[in-house]
């Protein structure tokens, strides 16, 4: 996978010559690359050893050269919407935590693939990481991966400022936990073969997916002084496409093939998990998700934001998506 | 398990009227009350929604009223020293570090005891998570309280100083992660049934448990500011712990029964383990333990820290322990 192949399918959004493709072609490649020098067997400061070999290698299967890398884009864009032209001094906070959200997706990827969560030997069209390495390297390597996310923004090296470093950590470690992510694949475990009402299931995706995709856009805006009118801005931004993901994502469930997907697609009908497709009906599903990426581009719209192009065409990305 | 019980064995090291019980006593109550208040469902700082109650039930049957809480001891005792008489003001952070690293200890015990791993059905002389709550839960549990230990190190109410914040989690990710913890753990799983040399072993346990009870004393240490000297000597002294817990964990794995234990005993010796009993033998290992407990206090002697009394009491505990 490459940027551009990505991306090849969304029409750029154009605007004063800038294009969607050309801006994520660049911003990936940073994150490619820092991923990529990020997750090896180095020795970290104030240890007298780097990691084994093997663990490092599933790591590196689980996050490296795969992925859409939607939320690393996120945090890029964000910091964008809310730096302008000021934005050199935070962007290596901009992209260690691109890449650290990043890491926390993969992780949770690597976990739930596994044979007690979801059980699914496909992912990103290559064998999932226990199937690839084991049962117990996919766990080590998945909570070594959390770990990295959190030691990706607490560099010891001055490029950083602390407060910022204390930022971040807290943003992710809320939204990747027991009231975040984690939170909501419990309630997603626990929901299988249980009717849901609406309610209920936008409950748990906003914590399941939505918490880690809002959490990208307010750790991008905090790598700089976001005021409270455009972090409140982004808070909505953030909430709308959090959601319309998950909707979307239950949409191309039941409409795309696993090829398309690079997993196996029809795996939530076959398992009796509700989705929206099952409670509202596709055509109603794919009402709703339009309306959300309504919402997410109002929201910018009186935020007093210059600079929003690439959050917007991230939301139509979202929603507009066929994989 | 209280505090008194724990340390009923262990002769009390009396100087100027200072007992290591006493002592301990007090430190554990915050440590018990802190944890019991944190590890609930509370909605945090940033998100809609409190976490789903199945899964803080796990967390709390991990975390709550078990264990020896050395980590957290360790913690509070480097604090002391470093602080001395000036420490109240970095008191709060030192309580967050005692429970963030005993949070990140629990959550490995709940992955290391799962089916895919050591598969072993008795903690503390209860059920496991796994067998208590199933494996997907145990499993969301265990990412759940990592993410929980970098949340609690990051309060948004202004008792921390962000510096202090990034501080350590900059210290717990890199003992937690691939370098660390993890790493060590992968590195045990790789070498069941094949010989290692005792430099080989070192850095297995050097990494796996060393790792985590080196970063509870230097964590400790940085709630404050320690200078050059006294973070070395710490550094020595958390380094020589962490080994000899590993041997005297050894030692105890052949000569106490399971119920002493609180876990199945004999297990190493089953699942052809290298342990330091098995490569040097039970009369070496003791020695080697005494050993590393000089070295300890000898690291502390020169340190020039007049509040020493705890630290030196836990290293002897370390050692000289009974279960």
């Amino acid at each position: 996978m490459n940027a551009v192949a990505t991306f090849a399918d969304i029409a750029p959004v154009a605007e004063h010559g800038w294009s969607l493709d050309a801006w994520s072609s660049q911003g990936l490649a940073r994150v490619e690359q820092a991923l990529d020098r990020w997750v090896t067997a180095e020795v970290p400061m104030g240890l007298d050893h780097g990691a084994p070999a093997q663990l490092v290698a599933a790591m590196r299967y689980a996050v490296l050269d795969g992925g859409k890398r939607l939320r690393p884009l996120l945090v890029l864009a964000a910091h964008e919407a809310v730096c302008a032209h000021a934005g050199e001094a935070t962007r290596d906070a901009a992209l260690r935590a691109a890449c650290a959200v990043e890491l926390i997706h993969a992780y949770s990827l690597v976990h739930d693939d596994m044979p007690c969560m979801d059980n699914d030997v496909l992912r990103r069209g290559k064998p999932t990481v226990h199937v690839q390495f084991g049962e117990a390297s996919a766990l080590l390597a998945g909570d070594a991966l959390q770990a990295l996310a959190f030691e990706l923004l607490t560099p010891q090296d001055g490029t950083v400022a602390p407060a910022t470093q204390a930022r971040l950590c807290a943003l992710l470690a809320r939204a990747a936990g027991s009231a975040g992510m984690a939170g909501g694949q419990a309630i997603d475990l626990a929901s299988v073969g249980r009717p849901l009402t609406e309610s209920q299931l936008r409950e748990m995706h906003q914590l399941k997916t939505g918490a880690l995709l809002q959490a990208s856009v307010m750790m991008g805006a905090h790598c700089a002084q976001p005021g409270i009118q455009v972090a409140q801005a982004l808070q909505s931004y953030g909430s709308a496409i959090g959601l319309a993901f998950q909707v979307v994502d239950d949409i191309l469930d039941v409409t795309a093939d696993s090829t398309t997907l690079g997993k196996t697609a029809g795996k939530d009908a076959e398992n009796n998990k509700p989705t929206y497709v099952s409670l509202m009906g596709l055509q109603a599903s794919r009402a709703y998700a339009q309306n959300l990426l309504r919402q997410a581009l109002g929201a910018l719209d009186g935020s007093g934001m210059v600079h929003t192009q690439a959050l917007r065409a991230l939301a139509d990305m979202v929603v507009n998506r066929v994989s």
